[in-house]
């Protein structure tokens, strides 16, 4: 991994023992899709990030700065994928947040998923999403519950190892999103996707398939989204991803899907697939 | 602040940048009361941390390496906090834990807070605890809601600065623990204490003073807390903690409160504090 660690504008050797955000997940992330040198929906991402943190009240290094460094660390890279942690920097012991404490940041280079030569295998996660409306929608470091649910199907013996994502329900029995991305479902004949206002991440690439589709953000029981017309995923690093199967349910490809990948493609080149033609 | 740091067996320099610990607040902790060069409670510790580390699926260091290597932290302190971190290690991008990862863990010395002049003034927190069956009783390193609660009056403008402690309650409206502490009430003549089977961490002292007051586990509403006959506060740091004041309830020191910190003291004399005829 190619990674660099700041603390506010300075250059860093390594993140301190005593960080916040080692301690409590005290921070926030950002993955993004790199292409040609630059980050394309960087002012999305950085939206959603300077959101969370007034949410958490935590301070953001300078943008510019974060940007000219991006910048360093991805030149000469074609594509890639590109992750911010911020972090609310060091502190004492105990929870209470130091009001002056520098940011700690680190930017790193991973490279870009493969993508799936067919539509995704989906399967039901055992692992729940709390209900909390305080930390709703933001991309916030507190994510085990995400590792439980990624956790149930990697192990040699389960059954639906080969799985490729896991989707999760609330703690009241609502579906939200799956482990790494947002869903969408056609269902008579018009698009919606979970509301986001008391668990899961709101996506960079959900928000612009919200308003390419003008879907509606509603309340959204597992049996709905498996007897949909189809079903989606998408994200900010994989774009849209089609779907063939959710447990016993089986989609064929599906029009509106193959067309909405056209869109994305188009409004965001990164996301032109060479392998589009197959998954759609 | 007084650390070290290590991989497995081996003392490293920093924690990595691509720590699961940094990334998504995949660790554990335990907050232990040192006592002249030891942790008289180092047993029960390590007994929640191991409970913790099975259901998260995390790798252990070898509990007398670390044991060892506190003592050496130890050495010469006659009274202190030692904070233990265990963290998953290093991991790539995505949620999926690494099945082969080396622990990564961070101790460190920290001195005694000030021990309360009088009894402690509490208030309620806005901040809700989110009900999570699967995390709940484990010191995990997902906390941004005690972050997000202690902050609420810290700042200068909160009527309530200074407040000692807030109590929180869950989505559902159950009182559960302080930001830092778990909580007792005497009801009807009888000792309870919220149940954590839902949210909330299931401190060490708790576990002392359950059995000792042979206390019932209960749903405990808000209500109930402020009739109580009287209230305390305990965990592992810090002992027993007298309660004056829950908002515009007030207590009067309570005979039985003062004799359980007797025997809580002739039990763990770290905790024969000179001020406890003060507080009692």
């Amino acid at each position: 991994m190619n990674a660099r660690v700041f603390v506010g504008e300075r250059r860093a050797e390594a993140i301190a023992a005593d960080d916040r955000g080692l301690a409590y997940g005290d921070g926030l992330f950002e993955t993004m899709r790199a292409h040609r040198g630059g980050v394309p929906w960087w002012d999305a991402h950085w939206t959603r990030l300077a959101k969370g943190a007034a949410r958490l009240r935590l301070a953001l290094p300078d943008r510019n700065f974060v940007r000219s460094q991006a910048a360093a660390l991805l030149e000469g890279a074609d594509a890639g994928v590109l992750k911010l942690i911020v972090t609310r920097g060091s502190g004492g012991r105990g929870y209470s947040p130091p009001m002056d404490a520098e940011p700690s940041w680190i930017l790193s280079l991973h490279p870009l998923p493969s993508s799936p030569m067919q539509g995704l295998t989906l399967r039901w996660c055992a692992t729940r999403l709390a209900i909390q409306p305080a930390l709703a929608g933001l991309k916030h470091c507190n994510r085990l519950e995400q590792v439980l649910a990624r956790a149930e199907w990697q192990d040699d013996a389960a059954a639906d190892r080969d799985a490729d994502e896991g989707l999760m329900l609330d703690t009241e029995g609502h579906a939200v999103s799956a482990t790494a991305a947002n869903v969408f479902a056609l269902i008579d004949g018009r698009w919606a996707t979970p509301r986001l206002d008391r668990c899961g991440v709101a996506g960079i690439c959900r928000d612009w398939a919200l308003s390419d589709l003008r879907a509606e953000e509603i309340r959204l029981l597992p049996a709905q989204l498996e007897s949909a017309e189809t079903i989606f995923l998408c994200n900010a690093v994989r774009g849209i991803l089609t779907v063939a199967r959710l447990g016993e349910r089986a989609w064929a490809p599906h029009p509106q899907v193959s067309a909405l990948r056209g869109r994305l493609a188009a409004a965001a080149p990164m996301f032109a697939d060479p392998q589009r033609g197959i998954l759609a």
